[in-house]
């Protein structure tokens, strides 16, 4: 069928898309999200059908197509295409498979992650693969093949350094800065620790958020390799690095529903791991109530499937669970949290002692699990402390951070929000409970992390006894109306339980 | 936060859509998905978030909207509007407590359909709930309460007449089309018969598309009343009238997988019928290798399942399973069956006598299960016989036709494609197996169903001997191309299996 051009001028996802009109899609007895063949002259490219609704969008006997799709083409406005209903992608009849309860085969896997990733699959394809994975769950094997396809089909930066460490916390828990703590840490005790972080998706900082107000975190591999290759770390932020690229398109439709398929969660964690060649990783699993791992069970499963896929994948992984029934740190936000980190860095007397201590802790984890060679008395908690304390973390941070392209050194100069509002005990009384999710929440209404200096300060924690009218918790926001949201939203959710 | 409006001018599916810049999106830290309230003055409007990736598409600062949400807001291009992040609608987390395989109540049932059909969904969030129903199954609760949320939420036509007599098939096989045969001799018995049909969605032709050669389908609700309070019955097209409007949007995911999950197939077609009211329906299942339905197993499942879930929704469902291993009649595509089905009416010696004989069985088995009051010896295959042999179909069939609009009563006068192949035998045999699938796909490629005159003729049927050259079938295109397309798809796929 020939049709004329009509140039569209957007693009949505990645994927290539072709409009016609409701009444010609009728006629022609194609569908939302077939495949059309479009060809002009000698020039062809497969696009996925959308549909208008209304002439005005695109008009009968015209096809919309998006710039990319033309320029392919080499079709303008007014122009002349033939369409033809192209055969759908191999992958389909897989993903099918997997629904109907059959084993995907690590050939399978690849040829659904490649179409992934060549934007072959609509957001819809990738739902049933993610429902799938989810409901049928993914065993061994399939986790494996998974985790393999995810990293050959994105870069792999590779460093001449061995061992590379890696650390990862499964989440939930507000604040809970430790990377940045952790890696200069590690990194001043000699270790090579490529780190690359996400920004916020659900929570009031990531660590890439938090590491931003200190320093530049985008990086592409080359000056990540640089920064690696001149200081033996660093902090980026994963998203400005082409790795594992089929894992940010199945976590774009895992987030409408907040599904957290177990075997999709592993292989998303491992392929950033070994998409920056990781050999010897440490796994956070905090577990409490208001945490994302809530149960002691579920914690210890997950930890031995870690510690089984990583075997296979060629990778040690040390897992430890944590205390996750509350945050760790005083500041939530990017730069409230920035803030305690810099006060641990440098020694300062608002240090936050329980995200001290668990750094050193996870510090001291990571050197006995896996010691340097020829260093075999200098690991564990106390030579974490010394590097720490003696400033030697600091130092190392410092050249990091310059390596990077430092902002802020001296934590004074960390800005704040300016609207400010102290939320104070309603009677005597033992902090019994401090929800992560309506810390998170609120913090979130107060801007963070869009607005770095938003998000509150916790000024105790559980197990302090406080008086009436003491400072439980004070907010900042960077305006006005932001602030009286987070204050409309305490009316419903105060996120401390007092007894 | 602020964004100046862009003006963008696409409608896609229903779903409001407001579009941001990829920057603006990760600033703002809101998805894809994500449903965002878009304020201007005093009127307000919610969209779900698209993100474009160029600035091409939409710039930094604006916020891309649609023609009908501007209208809305009372906005123009140019304009500005505040957004802010609204929380997801409730059927949320009922769509991951079915995926999660927790039972849903007939009031999550209809919250969930409500917001299918009030565009509250993505297309990803009605994956999620189709692959839901389809892996974890619904059970006969489920499945009833999906079928009334489906009829409630869509128009329902009445008649003052009783019983409503409906007929459905499971589909799968080529040709096929008796309802056009059945309805006549049941409205010619005194039956009331508002039959409203589908189009072809992956056949060479619904029924719909076959009688519209025949008349105009396109039918509203009124005229549909007025047809059938004129003739005591009609044939016409669903998609003109809006009956159990969620089904459709449902189909458009479940199209790309070809899912075609138990309950949801059974809520879909029951609320087809709840929708016109009917109260006895005739539900064949045609069994057999290369139909929908291949066991029988299956088959008697499925039935079991009709009669106990009709039960419920105060229905009477008699099932049969019927011979589904071959195309029923000579002609397949619009055309070629309206003309079968003109024989069979009009009693010409050309009467494909497979497609007669399953018609008059079909009529019989509803007259007998249902007899009309005071009519008791009038029933069965006899009396249907008599109707359709005497003519009294043929002019029930007329006065139905002249009441929706006739277009054509000599079968003569169909069109049929002149650019024509006939398909011969290889060799002296006994025709072992025509394959459903194949001979519906070389139609389609043919050109059928947008090209009514397209298909194929069948010359013989299943355990007819035939001699080295004797036609098998003969294919009809509107064009050469399209006939050069099927002879190129027989080279693979012939249909027919000769021993």
């Amino acid at each position: 069928m020939k049709f004329k051009v009509q140039d569209v001028d957007i693009t949505t996802g990645g994927t290539l898309v072709a409009i016609l009109n409701r009444k010609d899609a009728m006629m022609l007895d194609v569908h939302t999200g077939d495949r059309m063949r479009i060809t002009h002259g000698r020039n062809s490219a497969v696009a996925v059908l959308d549909i208008a609704e209304s002439g005005k969008a695109v008009k009968r006997g015209y096809l919309g197509l998006m710039e990319e799709v033309l320029r392919k083409l080499g079709a303008k406005q007014g122009g002349t295409v033939n369409i033809y209903l192209e055969e759908k992608p191999k992958s389909i009849a897989l993903i099918r498979k997997k629904l109907d309860g059959r084993k995907l085969s690590a050939e399978d896997i690849q040829t659904i992650v490649e179409d992934i990733v060549h934007n072959k699959l609509t957001a819809v394809e990738i739902t049933y693969f993610v429902s799938a994975g989810y409901v049928r769950g993914l065993d061994m094997d399939e986790t494996v093949a998974l985790t393999r396809s995810m990293i050959r089909t994105g870069d792999v930066l590779k460093f001449e350094r061995h061992p590379i460490v890696d650390k990862h916390c499964i989440g939930g828990v507000a604040g809970n800065r430790t990377t940045c703590i952790v890696v200069p840490i590690l990194v001043a005790a000699g270790y090579c620790v490529p780190k690359t972080s996400s920004r916020a998706i659900t929570s009031p900082s990531g660590t890439a958020d938090t590491m931003e107000v200190l320093c530049n975190v985008n990086l592409d591999a080359n000056q990540i390799r640089s920064v690696v290759k001149m200081t033996g770390g660093c902090m980026a932020w994963g998203g400005a690095v082409n790795l594992a690229p089929a894992d940010d398109k199945i976590i774009t439709v895992e987030h409408p529903l907040s599904i957290d398929a177990e075997g999709q969660l592993l292989a998303s964690i491992l392929a950033k791991k070994g998409s920056v060649s990781a050999t010897h990783i440490l796994v956070d699993i905090p577990v409490g109530r208001g945490a994302k791992v809530t149960r002691m069970d579920k914690a210890r499963h997950l930890r031995d499937l870690f510690v089984k896929v990583g075997k296979k994948l060629g990778m040690k992984i040390k897992v430890i669970i944590t205390d996750g029934s509350q945050p760790i740190g005083n500041g939530i936000g990017p730069a409230l949290e920035a803030r305690d980190v810099l006060w641990v860095l440098q020694d300062h007397e608002n240090a936050p002692q329980d995200l001290k201590r668990k750094s050193l802790l996870m510090a001291a984890e990571i050197m006995k699990a896996y010691p340097l060679p020829g260093r075999k008395a200098k690991h564990g908690y106390r030579y974490a402390k010394d590097l720490l304390e003696s400033g030697a973390a600091w130092k190392k941070m410092e050249e990091i951070m310059d390596a990077q392209g430092s902002r802020i050194t001296d934590w004074k100069r960390i800005k704040i929000g300016k609207n400010s509002f102290t939320f104070r005990a309603w009677q005597d009384g033992r902090i019994k409970h401090i929800d992560n999710l309506s810390i998170s929440r609120i913090s979130r209404v107060a801007g963070a992390p869009f607005d770095k200096g938003a998000g509150m300060y916790l000024h105790h924690k559980v197990g302090d006894r406080v008086k009436k009218k003491d400072p439980l918790f004070t907010i900042y926001a960077e305006n006005k109306q932001k602030l009286g949201y987070a204050k409309d939203y305490l009316r419903q959710y105060d996120g401390i339980e007092l007894a």
